[in-house]
């Protein structure tokens, strides 16, 4: 059991990993040991000029990484001799080679989406299945597009009005700082296999939905969006979704009527809060563009790929930790530090 | 009743005009009288190098082509006093106006996707509904989205597999030629209403069409991509579904294993085939994707916007002129002009 | 003479008026007296959600407003009435009609890169003509890419190392907050004239600049691009221009080896910073892909064009309302408020 | 000394492969022996459906053709056995290790842009050097870039009124075809280094040029965009430079006052006069955009980089077999099988 602050270590300082950092710093309960990469530029010097502890990685990494004039402080076994908890943040292929090594530190360990299911034999959402994370050395918080699928098909399933959900997913193709020639332009790219991987994705948390997803890449860097078509249980009403929605955790509303038109209205918006690198940690489902027919609904909602999973991994971190039993608790303790809200603008 | 070709003109230079235009000329039953712009750029000048007559589609614009060096052989009511049929390419807003005048002059009017039904009672799609055309004076050919979905749709009505549909479209932000501040960048702007208007305007062709549809603009120029949940007769298999396609007119089949993994792949595609500047006039369905699960059946294919109206048109033409009473005859005749295909490649 | 904080007013909350109303909150010697706008959007909720004291900018959107849910505190009038200087960032068109309101209301003006130098009498950049902005009634802050333009070339101009310099700028096409058909797409459009306007309107400040500029829209949202070749005054090193370009305000060096290897690198960068926006008011010298040849050196460097011109903007308060009489005291305040950098990492 | 028409193999069926190998079946005096690529899917799949022969580039490739259902008629070698001159379009890294093979074989070998001057010593353009490479095994035709370049400057240079160039060279990032991660989204990537690559490039073909260039890639992917910085002997009039370019070949002109206002403009023109593809072989400068103020010129043009080498290469193929021995006589001959031009559209 873990007294005092949490000690977390943050493997692989890239889009997610640079969030989590930052989040971590702001929990009363929790302080960041440091940082591991093996990269030496400006997201790395960057960290430092932060005030962040930086580890290499790997031996080599150690080496170019003085060359680079960005000094580690040692290697990850010794980020990871100060900490209670590692969140790997590095990329697909690599992150599943380290668990061993987290496990012989003695550390406990967040992967991430990238990862399969069966890497750690538990997958994360917060509001789904926090409680049964407590105690366990590793969990796998779930993709962007999945941890949006479980958050609102999730509190539509626990309000008893699902029964059925059918999803076109239009995913951005990369992010918005690559530039190394991993986009696709003026196209879009289908996915070739039918299911899409996130819909099972979404059933290793939650094994009772019934879905289905088809997905695709278009050319833009920033969000996905998601289209749904819901069969509902007879006599479900449009406020009645709403309602769900209003009640589940980190889900917002945004209406078109506002000036929220567009994927990159709802970037603007999360500036014109003030929100770091205009992050949207919560899905934006479009209030006013949800329609119900008979007992068919359909939705279509935002889903922030870069900070979405931000809260659930803090979340995660707690739970791993054993620190806070109660799911809700954490999910409140975590949203009430970043700014998590369920509307962003007044109503009118 | 018109003796000998029937000659054509067409208002409207644009995008669809000049394939039309170009249609017709590969038709042997047809002539094109002339085309009418208001435009003096590279477009008209090319036309006039190609060898069509070029009329002023206002009385104003005589003097501006003039003095661009375009010099216009007469006015719109000189090219509609030598023609039989117009095909009304001109933008959404100008061309409903123009429909009086064509009455006047007692040529035969084809309008397109933009106007709305209501302007001529008469919406066509030459597979479902080329009979009903015949002798009118006007008819409307429907959008590139609607044709298409009454082309797909419409062929699993009619063999009698499909229950209902539930469709996402995600259609192309503005076309390729455009660069006067049209487009869309780095987003997707859904559409605000659901249902989007492609589902009701398909069932101003075929009625008893049972399909909701969700539409959003993507970042690029070149294609639309629809992505279907249908729900299916009992007993409907996978190879049912196929054989329908099969036997419907201006479908074709692509497959991610043929390397056509994207929309552009399609639009390289057509240009391997040696096609006019690329245009694929069928829908193009992808085989290898096509997935049934139970009673649902999963499908995405492709719209080439700018081409798929083009034989729908020609169509139209003999319909409202009345030379040809079978539609399946004019459909075999247009197609075998443009070298329309059930597959595009050798299967393997 | 203005005594205590100088009252801002701001006129158009769009992509300049809230960066601008935010950097006046941040100064000691300025409070925000109010925004004006028309919108009844996304954007005037988030500033009033803000603490912002929102005025309708015409009689006719009172109403609007008040229907909108965002109930304006009064009118442009109102807000001038207890203004000293007001920023006006409307759009260009609307922003020259402005100004006889303005000194009507014996307010100081300021307008933006939009409006003609004729329509003040004066174009403003801080480093280069403060001091003769003082006790006018109201100046031009330049455009983004002018002011770039007349911070780096004036920067060598001062030092003497610059004969000549013939520029091309590669712009962005249009804001990334916009989705309503303003963006270009899969192009680049070209200057139809040359040379384009930013050469004059840099002369319009520094009349000795000998330079000549061509212009052209990319396909993408985020900041301008310029490459220069420069004359050089015989003897000239490449250490000198960098000299020169050190001392100089508001220019900031950025390296290819530190990763910084396209322009959605330094937005990525300024997130990890942690501006507000991401926003990136110096311009940004790419300092190791600067060659000297002979007497000529190459050079590209970034612009911000949503930020670039805040810190000029905030300068040209301070100079209308004459409290500050020494541009470079009112440059350092300025700076220090925003956080203002030489170099963005550490140099290694 | 070859007798009658020249065999050619062409090696790579990619973006230039197929347009070299329609150009070769236009000739008179060529004939297409074969292609060899392996690729299994749509392209070779289209040339064996276009009458092509294809043969398997490696001997692996032999039997995945064959489980491809697109079995080739041999191996390279076969192709080889039946050809006097092979172009090879294979990737770069793959090319420099075929020479050792052609020269094997007795077969003279035409390498592109993606290799270095040094694989054969010789560095290709039909204007320049056609004779030099007469009788030689093998030549390297020019990048697309720097075929433009040659044919541009080096017409300014023969006329004598050009001193020095210095250009800025905005890049198409991918291929149209291209979806599988090869792009850049929403950004430019600035070369490292200057001057870029080109420059020297050129002067591999023309040594006596006065030449800088900067490079970088845009966020579009269709064609090049050069702008550039003349320094004219004293006394050169605009009207000059436009006769040195208008007799010069391979180099027309376009105009603003046309509509050709963007890049994307000049790719619908070629649709609009019926090219294959929409390939313009030319270099289309934009003649009313051209300025001359005193001893400079600042110019602006667009390079088509998959189709501007197409006719290089056939000369090159004349003049490796020694046919043609006076390169103007090929450079007609090319041309008017192409449908080379020196106006896309009447003058006005």
């Amino acid at each position: 059991m873990i007294q005092g602050s949490i000690r977390v270590a943050v493997n692989g300082y890239g889009v997610i990993g640079k969030r989590v950092a930052a989040a971590v710093r702001l929990q009363t309960d929790m302080e960041l040991a440091g940082i591991a990469d093996v990269a030496t530029d400006y997201r790395v010097k960057a960290a430092i000029a932060g005030g962040a502890r930086v580890f290499a990685a790997t031996e080599e990494s150690v080496q170019e990484m003085h060359d680079a004039g960005v000094p580690a402080e040692g290697t990850i076994e010794d980020l990871l001799s100060v900490a209670d908890v590692v969140v790997d943040c590095t990329p697909k292929g690599v992150a599943a080679g380290n668990l061993e090594r987290y496990r012989s530190s003695g550390v406990k360990a967040i992967f991430h989406g990238g990862e399969k299911h069966s890497l750690t034999g538990h997958s994360f959402v917060a509001q789904a299945n926090y409680e049964s994370a407590i105690g366990r050395d590793a969990t796998r918080v779930v993709s962007c597009n999945t941890t949006s699928i479980v958050r609102v098909l999730g509190a539509l399933q626990d309000a008893g009005v699902l029964v059925n959900a059918r999803g076109v997913l239009i995913r951005r193709a990369t992010d918005p700082w690559e530039s190394d020639h991993s986009g696709i332009m003026n196209t879009i790219v289908p996915e070739a296999h039918i299911p899409s991987h996130q819909g099972p994705d979404a059933q290793s948390v939650r094994p009772e939905l019934d879905l289905v997803t088809m997905a695709a890449k278009a050319s833009h860097t920033q969000t996905h969006n998601h289209y749904w078509t819901l069969r509902l249980t007879p006599g479900t009403s449009r406020d009645d979704l709403l309602s769900a929605l209003r009640v589940a955790p980190r889900i917002a509303f945004i209406r078109m009527r506002d000036g929220i038109v567009a994927l990159n209205s709802t970037v603007e918006l999360m500036h014109d809060l003030g929100r770091p690198r205009g992050d949207m940690w919560e899905v934006a489902v479009w209030d006013d563009v949800l329609s119900v027919q008979g007992d068919e609904a359909f939705l279509t909602y935002q889903v922030d790929n870069q900070a979405i999973v931000i809260p659930e991994t803090i979340d995660a971190i707690r739970a791993l930790a054993g620190t806070v039993r109660d799911g809700y608790q954490s999910i409140a303790e975590t949203d009430e530090s970043l700014g998590v809200r369920r509307e962003f603008l007044a109503r009118s």
